[in-house]
């Protein structure tokens, strides 16, 4: 990586450990510089705006929960067993202990950072909270393919609405990060896992 | 109501106007006076210290939900009929419907700031943030017990576990949110009634 993609890195990694403690909205390259110890015209020379920045945090984020929670997931058998993986790997993510690598953030701390940015875009129109709208939309894609595999290995019963287990899929793990974080609930996990279960059970047999 | 009582009133409902938009952790002294086209001192005068202002907001907050969702619950039958109508006064709330009175803020536009603030203090430690706690504690404790009146009333199993019971109601209704809002999804309302009665036949017969 040459020192110009260095420094943007190191910028971007350093704005998603802000986000995860400020809210991305609150991410400015003001803050940022003062934050990281650069200068804010050594900022401009990488990201032009705001919206420039935040577009790219966003994306790592993505770049992130793909490494750590879609692609683990998928080396799983197809069908339920992957399903199943995919919950294990987004509960891991909330917890926080399915981020590796060079960051220390808030993510670390247990934040997801896509359900908080979830809450602070979701009624600010621009280009942000589409790019927002369009990470959840992905994931709940990606939930739904994984669950339509499982009905057409014969796991899930041919009838499944599998909009609707994404939909139920993304409720208990809001609930879950709820009871976790905010309300440090140690039954949080062991909850979200009956939910699961219980959902499960739904598409084995309706 | 005397003189400054009123300007007090007014200040939280601008404020809580505010923290719709840009969020409650960033509703300062400043901004709502420039907000509000009050002087700074005025602001002052009724709130010494900006989590004081934030502490009033989501006071207000909790107050509006007690009188928009709670109350109006507690009017139908004891038992199913009751947990019912908290789901649908829940989903209206969400939906924005619930809120009348003197205020044209983003609550109308449809977020609900207490998922908001939710996120926003998951793991920012302090007043305001034991504050939303206790708020989100304190509505799954009436989820709680309305499950608790219906499993005696005959209406639900004797052996439900009522705290599994509100935390599914709480992911439905932040499932329901962001599909509402963020994607707006215009199945969100019909995913949201399937994945709760789903929940009601489990609370029936397990």
């Amino acid at each position: 990586m040459n020192k110009g993609r260095q420094t943007r890195h190191e910028i971007v990694n350093g704005a998603l450990s802000l986000a995860g403690k400020v809210g991305l909205e609150h991410v400015t390259l003001g803050v940022l510089a003062t934050d990281l110890q650069l200068s804010k015209s050594g900022l401009y020379a990488h990201f032009k705006s705001k919206e420039a920045l935040q577009l790219a945090v966003l994306d790592e984020a993505v770049g992130r929960f793909t490494a750590e929670v879609v692609r683990p997931a998928i080396t799983a058998a197809r069908g339920e067993p992957r399903f199943i993986a995919l919950f294990e790997r987004q509960l891991e993510w909330i917890n926080g202990s399915a981020i590796a690598g060079d960051d220390d953030s808030a993510l670390s701390a247990g934040r997801c950072i896509f359900m908080a940015l979830s809450q602070e875009y979701d009624d600010r129109p621009g280009e942000v909270r589409d790019a927002v709208a369009r990470s959840q939309r992905d994931w709940r894609g990606a939930l739904q393919r994984a669950a339509s595999i499982a009905l057409s290995e014969g796991h899930f019963r041919p009838d499944l609405d599998v909009e609707q287990v994404a939909f139920e899929f993304v409720g208990i793990a809001m609930a879950f990060q709820q009871s976790s974080n905010l309300l440090a609930d140690p039954a949080a996990e062991r909850r979200a896992r009956a939910a699961f279960d219980a959902l499960l059970a739904r598409c084995r047999h309706g």
